[in-house]
Order: structure tokens, then C-alpha cells, then sequence
């Protein structure tokens, strides 16, 4: 739908209008879905290209909505039907607890990924959460081997397409996972133990999402556990982990820095996207954030997380004679 | 019962015997308390002193493990009837959820705890949970305001003696809470806000205690939130927070470092003599451990927390023309 800009990160998934309740509010029909929250994420550090499809009653409004971020929505296929539509109610007790009361797949049921040429040449690739078998139909339209493809799944696939999710994860370098959902997909109940088995099928960096509780990247030789940027008010955790992903590979496509620190720092920025993200209902918050905003954020949170390690050569105070 | 060395750290509370199942086993009458657990993890740090109960059914044995931590056990009382006995099981879903089965508290309902004129003059004191009216009468018998209070205290107090409990929380410097317990005590479900409303009766800092999710300290101005270290096998997360105060204090009394960094660093440590605790049941890990296990774990604990912060000038990589 507009003019093609993909030299940097290309996203496959969901455009979706969502419904929500929550202990802050509510909103019906509200811009969603895991490549609209990951695009406009990602678009303050890179620029991005979208696959998705939406109904013939998608706003002209929420389109202008990615354009407005220099999204390229050249892969955003209007179809005959209604758009994705999701609706869910968000505990009072407490918020990170979500129930969904309706999915109607609507356009999305048909969804079949199709790249453009230029889309194929994509360095970096975000495969979200979607059918593992779409996943990988879109793996192989590649022209050549991308610099990192990374890819979200749920337990939903983990259940029932367990053979096609395990070929898909094996062919991708950062998988990102819910902690209990990782544990479930490598059968084994540390977590540390289970993103290290899942390691050895494929992938390098295993991102372990802990919602209020940060994430843990896990990668040979590194482990890194991050907190989340603590909040006064979560208002809609809808798009969280979309989020944090965009600005996870965001930082990576933006620097070219994949090494061990770099993951680290993208797991930093991937949660202070996500922070913004769930202070306001949808895109509200996300689509309005100034530069200013996103590193005040950013070195606010690593002061937070700023341990006080020993130096070179240092020791503990032990106790005399002991 | 030995002779008195305290010219570090006084610690009040429990000395106890529990049972314990947990999914990797049981222990019966094993040592336990909130007193034994911080002391012997304090004692690599600094010299303490315990304040505390015991009945005529104590075993030497069990005398012999404090004297081999040079604990000064001259203010371990040994009263006529049984020592505190508590038993609980430990969940096979979640090892940190835990049932109480049986408390029997036997020589420690009569606690009254009398400090000597050594220890009257500690400079650091830990007051363990217990009834907060004892907590006051302790501070009450020191011959001088010492250097550091700090205070731990749980649901129980807060439900049932609330005005004594505020009481004696408006006089110490530090606070150790569960995450929960800071909410409830402060009416105010966000832990940051629910924290900076109890700084702002008397302590200069509150601990929030998050079990596997680690530890928030709030100071004013300061703000650290630190993961646990991610361990391959919980055995028995008994005593951890009693283990997790002795680290904490144990490095403030022996560094007398009392700035937002030696907070920091008080809690790392903290976290670190926490962590080997629940790798066995009682005290069998905490006995037995080597200065070199200590600072390994702690140099670990530092690099998995170990946050890629922007360099002063240095900004995030924006996407060109954003």
C-alpha cells in the first residue's frame, strides 16, 4: 500500500482490531495485532517492512497509523471479509492474569504470507507468533540466508504442532517464549536447563518473556536476567511481548551489534518499549513517543538494574579470621 | 553459652526445629529459625550475637554448629520445655508455595529476650519476625541508637497488630517485607509507591523480598531491582529470607559501606547466601560453605545482572531521519 523501504527488518504476523477490559478502562475495536505492535516498535530504530492481512473494514485512520511511523505497508494485503478480531478482559486481582472472551479469525484464517522481491532481501526477519508451518513457508521465500531471524511462538502451537514448530524453531537464531512456555516446549522444569536444550536444536539466543518480572536471555556462554522497568500504572498489557520483541530486534538491526552485549542491550531497549506499550490502552502510548522519551526511559532502567559488582582483584569484606 | 563477641551484629529472633517436605525430600526436627539462618549466613562478615529460645531438648550438636561460625550464642537462652517447632510442605507444582501443617511455639511463647551489657552496645541489629512489641522492647535496651536497624516482619503482625507493628517500623533504617507484605502494609497496590509511603515514615530503606523473582530496594533517590540467581534445583526454600537478611547485613556491619551503593551490593550479597540455602535442606549448604563458593557465586550473580548501559554521550541507534 505504499512505497517499499525494507533495507532493514521485515515482520510476519497479525493486524487485528482488539477489544479489551481492563482495571483501567476499556476500548472496542482498537488498533492490535503482533505486526502492528512490533512495527511501530521497531520503527524508531529501523526501518520495517510488514506482512499481514486485514478485512475490507480496516480505518483508513490505522493505516496512516503505520505510515505515520514509516512502516512499509507494501505486504499489508487488504482481503475480501472482516479484519482479525480479538476480544479479552484483563484481571482486577490482577493484570497480568488476561481471559479471551471471543476470537474471530475473520481474514486471517486464509492468511498466506506472500513476500515481495524486495522483502525476500530482508537482513532481519521477525517471524511472529502465527502458525509454525506460515513460519516456515516464509523462512523458505527468503532469497538468501537473512542475518537473524527470530521468531515468537505460544503454547497453543506447542500443544498441537509440536513437529512443525520444533523444525521451524531449529531453523531460527533468537526464539522468543513465555518462561512457561519455554519450559513446556523443552519438557524440562528449570528454566535455565530448558532454554540450554532448546539451544541445542538450533537457535543461539533463547529469550525467556516473565511479564511483570522482566525476561532472561539465554545464550552459550551468557546468561542475563532483566528485571522490568517498574511501573506506577499498567493500564492494557495488550502487546507487551510484541513490543519488546520490535524493540529487541530494532536495536539489532539498527547497530548490526549481535554480539553477546548487544543482545543484552536489545533485551534493555525490548522492555522499555514494552513499558511504554502497556501504560496505555493499544497504540496510544507507543505511537506518540518522542526520542527524548525512549533514552530517558533506557538509562532510568539501567540505573534500576545496576548491581555493584566487585572490581578486578577486589574481595568481599570477610569477617577477620574467618 | 560462650563467650560474648559483639562488636558487630546483633540478631533477635527464632531458634527452631522443623520438618519440612518439599519435592525433593523431607527433614524432621531439623535447626531452623529466623536467628539461626541469619547468623550463620552474617557470620562469614562480620561477629554476631544471638538473641534467643531454646528448651531443655536442644541438642549440642546443634549448640556446636553456631560455635563453628564463632556465633556468640552467650545470649541463647535455654529455657525449661521444647524448643519452637514448625512444620510445613512444600508444593510439587511450585517449590515456593508452602502449607503449615503445625506450629508449636513451646519455649518460645515466653519469649522475653534481655540483652547483655555487650550487646546493648551492637551496632548493627536485626530484629527477625517477631511479635513487634518485642521488636520495640529490644530496641528499647540498647545503651545507645545504633549505626543500622533493620526489621523483618510478615502478614501475621500486620493483620493482627498493626499500631505496634507501625510503631516500631517508624524507628528502624531498613525494612525486609515480601513484595506482598509492602502493599498491604502500605494500602497501596503499586510496590514502588506502597514503598516510598513507608520511607516516608521513618526507614531509609525498604526491601522487598520476591522470592525466586528476586529483590526491589527503595531508598529515597534510589531505586534497585535485583533478579535472584537462577538456580538448577531448589531443595528447600526454608529460611532463604532469614539467610538472605544475614548476607544483606552481614557485608553493611563488616564494610560499614552505608551509601545507595553499599545498599546495592548489601542486597547482592544477600541474594547470593540466599540462593545456597535452599540448594539443601537447613542449614547443610549454609554450614559448609567456602569463602571461594561465596565469591564465585557473587562474581556470577554480578554478570547475569550485568545490564549494557549507554555510555555518557552516547545515544541509541535511531533510525535515519526518524
Amino acid at each position: 500500500m505504499s512505497s517499499a523501504n525494507n533495507n532493514g527488518l521485515l515482520v510476519v504476523g497479525s493486524v487485528a482490531y482488539d477489544s479489551v477490559k481492563t482495571p483501567e478502562g476499556s476500548r472496542q475495536d482498537a488498533l492490535g495485532g503482533s505486526a502492528m505492535y512490533f512495527s511501530l516498535s521497531s520503527s524508531y530504530f529501523s526501518p520495517v517492512s510488514v506482512v499481514a492481512v486485514v478485512g475490507e473494514d480496516f480505518r483508513d485512520r490505522d493505516i496512516n497509523i503505520f505510515k505515520a511511523h514509516n512502516v512499509d505497508v507494501s505486504g499489508l494485503v487488504k482481503a475480501s471479509g472482516k479484519t482479525f478480531r480479538w476480544s479479552g478482559v484483563y484481571s482486577t486481582e490482577d493484570v497480568n492474569q488476561r481471559e479471551t472472551l471471543d476470537t474471530q479469525l475473520n481474514v486471517f484464517a486464509d492468511f498466506s504470507p506472500t513476500l515481495t522481491e524486495q522483502q525476500r532481501k530482508s537482513p532481519y526477519v521477525f517471524l511472529a507468533n502465527i502458525d509454525p508451518g506460515l513460519q516456515l513457508d516464509v523462512l523458505e521465500q527468503m532469497a538468501a540466508r537473512p542475518k537473524l531471524v527470530a521468531l515468537d511462538t505460544m503454547n497453543f502451537w506447542i500443544e498441537g504442532r509440536r513437529d512443525a514448530l520444533t523444525k521451524i524453531v531449529s531453523k531460527v537464531d533468537v526464539l522468543f517464549m513465555d518462561e512457561g512456555e519455554v519450559r513446556q516446549f523443552a519438557d524440562e522444569p528449570n528454566l535455565v536447563s530448558a532454554a540450554r536444550k532448546i539451544i541445542g536444536i538450533g537457535p543461539k539466543v533463547v529469550v525467556a518473556k516473565r511479564g511483570e518480572h522482566g525476561v532472561m536471555v539465554v545464550q552459550n556462554g551468557s546468561l542475563f536476567v532483566l528485571p522490568a522497568f517498574p511501573l506506577d500504572r499498567v493500564v492494557d498489557p495488550t502487546g507487551a511481548g510484541d513490543t519488546f520483541a520490535g524493540g529487541f530486534m530494532g536495536y539489532l538491526a539498527s547497530s548490526g551489534d549481535l554480539s553477546p552485549d548487544g543482545f543484552r542491550r536489545a533485551a534493555m531497549l525490548g522492555s522499555v518499549m514494552g513499558s511504554f506499550t502497556v501504560e496505555a490502552f493499544s497504540m496510544e502510548r507507543l505511537h506518540e513517543l518522542k526520542q527524548a522519551d525512549i533514552e530517558s526511559r533506557f538509562r532510568n532502567l539501567s540505573e534500576i538494574c545496576r548491581a555493584s559488582p566487585l572490581g578486578k582483584g577486589e574481595s568481599l569484606p570477610w569477617r577477620n579470621g574467618n
